[in-house]
């Protein structure tokens, strides 16, 4: 185990670290409680403690709130502009969850030695919320993110929760700071929201944040998003590995890549898996290419499969297939597969290469105009108005329009704004 | 790339996140300059930045001193029992390394965007200061903890800087609370050291920190330590990834094996690695095996070698190595290779299995007294008093007389006390 800068407790003689303890108590054999605590902890029935409860939200108003930004205006001294409050959760295994509270933005008070800032004990979410074109405020499928974050809690060891009431405490946030900081004058407009839990150190604890922060318009590069292939000795996640969840430790050390990619003019790198050369992510958002198959000459979207857990399972992505497979069934067929980027090489040499992009949340639906590897430009069709091929530009709009109110669906999630 | 929580850039229409540009400004293709920027960033030459620099630490003395605990407490209320002080030093891309100053042990401020509560862009050292049964207060070969710092920091995309800085900062830290907190009277006795670097957000920031904190002897488990291999669906490194570094990335993701292994009455796991179960590390200690060769019959100590860049390049592996080739060359012989469980099975079947432990700077020199592994346990001789074998034990004490000062050796670096 780690040199830690906790203590260690012992158990049979043998140590033990108490951010394990601390972290992993929750959790048994599969089977999660809601208060973060296994349902049996030491023998003893420990699942009365508080659950994570949104209803319980307490709420400290900010005294000296801020003026928000002129439009397309995201950061300031370099730094997110974020929105006046955030929500705040502790936990502590002593004691479940606590009370959830609303209050000014502002920064953390932590121990040097909590366990976050050291062995990465974190993961998070990214979603939006939409000023829709109608007035109205919307969460784009918030349930699955909350879901997700469940996930990625339990994968990297920290408290469980009931993933409705965190994405209560999301509507709860947007409700207070919505229609200030996305205001009905802007249309068209988001804001960034990020559901963050981190390890803390005190009593073995845990903290779950939400905040919201501007962020750039990133799905229209000037000629599309230009991709480079992973270095040969480099690898952003690994079958029995976490690459499926949303920790801290899949992004940290793919960060040194991605710069070295920078620096020679690409957007992001297209992460390559085995000697095969599966394609996997394009940075940390899915990965899409449109083309004829080889054998039937059909129109085929093809993306990687979620089944080794290499890669994320991105709510966009879900969207985008889910979307396209009731769309377009006509004329195009899903696939979710293990392919190469030798078949994709191939696919272009032989013109059947149609269109490719990537989706996440950051960067929505993104089109790719070039993948550059082992030497060589891969150019992808930007269709006739360069912006994109025609698959990419529906399932853009389609999203779009369900986010921004265009379109009323059950995934739009009208936040109930106050005032 | 990763959604953030923070801005970002833009570079030739491609967006890129601040804190990718903020962690990874300092290196350039292979450059690293010790100010923690590249030699050319956007063309100007930036390495008149300051650089990390010991001789400017500042001394903010604490007001409430605290007593130290009775011998053998090491945590309060769940909490490690950390020494007065810490020492802090940020870096910011524009400014470079600012000024060390050793202040009051307490809280970190940090904002909620911080990249390290997101992205794991941290890194971490662990080592101990001894005090002698000469009197004497030392390190262990502290130059190596500084360089594999570097290293770490590199590779998760933190700013650079001179390790020799590091190592005098350290030694400055317990020169101030060493004489209080590793009494004379209490020879025998270490403390643990930490220096730690996050990525905060502000201004595209960093902030190296360290502190101390007292923690149990672990290296004498009674009947020695159990080992459980890896789960068939677990992998803690991968070649391509960063195993060998020193981030929190490693950590954080091995936490839920550990606890279930520690759940079943074991003390870690051993990580084996591919299809062919090559053993790695035992927890996040360096693991080794001591038998008789198959083919020669002579007798040598096995770990597993650093080029594949899995495992941890251990201060204490190396140390092990190196006294063993110095000072047993006669009777065993030192291999790095890759072995593989079932060799280790083997060796124990044919009854030419003769000891087995791990090395680590917390657990220092730990017997194994049995692996388990799909269903099999697997039993090592503990020695006749059943601390451990022969060759585990005489390295023990080797090392411990050059940490407590039983031996005058370079490796034992003695701390200058005030008073």
């Amino acid at each position: 185990m780690a040199p830690s800068a906790v203590p260690a407790n012992t158990h049979a003689g043998e140590p033990s670290l108490n951010l394990t303890s601390a972290a992993i108590e929750h959790r048994t054999h599969g089977t999660v409680e809601a208060n973060g605590t296994s349902n049996i902890t030491n023998g003893v029935h420990t699942n009365s403690l508080p659950k994570l409860d949104a209803s319980k939200l307490t709420y400290s108003f900010t005294k000296t709130p801020r003026e928000i930004p002129a439009p397309g205006v995201t950061s300031e001294d370099g730094n997110s502009i974020c929105t006046d409050h955030m929500i705040c959760v502790p936990w502590k295994a002593k004691s479940g969850w606590g009370t959830p509270e609303l209050k000014p933005y502002g920064p953390l008070s932590l121990m040097p030695t909590a366990s976050v800032l050291h062995y990465a004990t974190e993961c998070f979410e990214g979603m939006k919320a939409y000023r829709g074109h109608d007035g109205k405020l919307r969460l784009f499928r918030p349930d699955c993110n909350a879901e997700r974050m469940l996930m990625s809690s339990v994968r990297i060891s920290l408290p469980a929760f009931e993933p409705s009431e965190l994405e209560r405490l999301v509507l709860a946030l947007m409700a207070v700071d919505g229609p200030k900081w996305l205001p009905r004058e802007r249309p068209g407009t988001f804001i960034y929201l990020r559901p963050t839990m981190i390890g803390t150190q005190a009593a073995l604890g845990a903290l779950l944040y939400i905040i919201a922060s501007y962020m750039p318009v990133m799905d229209n590069p000037v000629g599309g998003m230009r991709l480079h292939t992973s270095p040969d000795d480099m690898v952003r996640a690994w079958v029995g590995g976490f690459g499926y969840a949303k920790v801290g430790a899949n992004y940290g050390p793919s960060l040194l890549a991605t710069q070295e990619a920078r620096e020679r003019g690409f957007g992001q790198i297209l992460w390559l898996y085995g000697k095969e050369g599966y394609c996997t992510e394009a940075g940390a958002s899915n990965f899409f290419v449109v083309w004829k198959d080889k054998e039937t000459g059909k129109t085929q979207v093809v993306t990687a499969p979620l089944d080794d857990r290499l890669i994320l399972d991105g709510v966009t992505r879900r969207s985008v297939l889910q979307l396209i497979r009731e769309r377009l069934a006509d004329e195009v067929e899903v696939v979710e597969r293990k392919y190469t980027i030798g078949e994709v090489m191939e696919a272009e040499s032989e013109g059947r290469l149609l269109e490719c992009f990537a989706s996440g949340t950051a960067y929505f639906v993104m089109p790719i105009s070039l993948i550059h590897h082992r030497g060589q430009d891969l150019p992808f069709p930007m269709g006739k108005a360069g912006e994109g091929g025609s698959v990419t530009l529906k399932v853009k709009g389609w999203l779009k329009d369900i986010m921004y109110g265009g379109e009323q669906h059950p995934w739009g999630v009208v936040v109930p704004e106050e005032q």
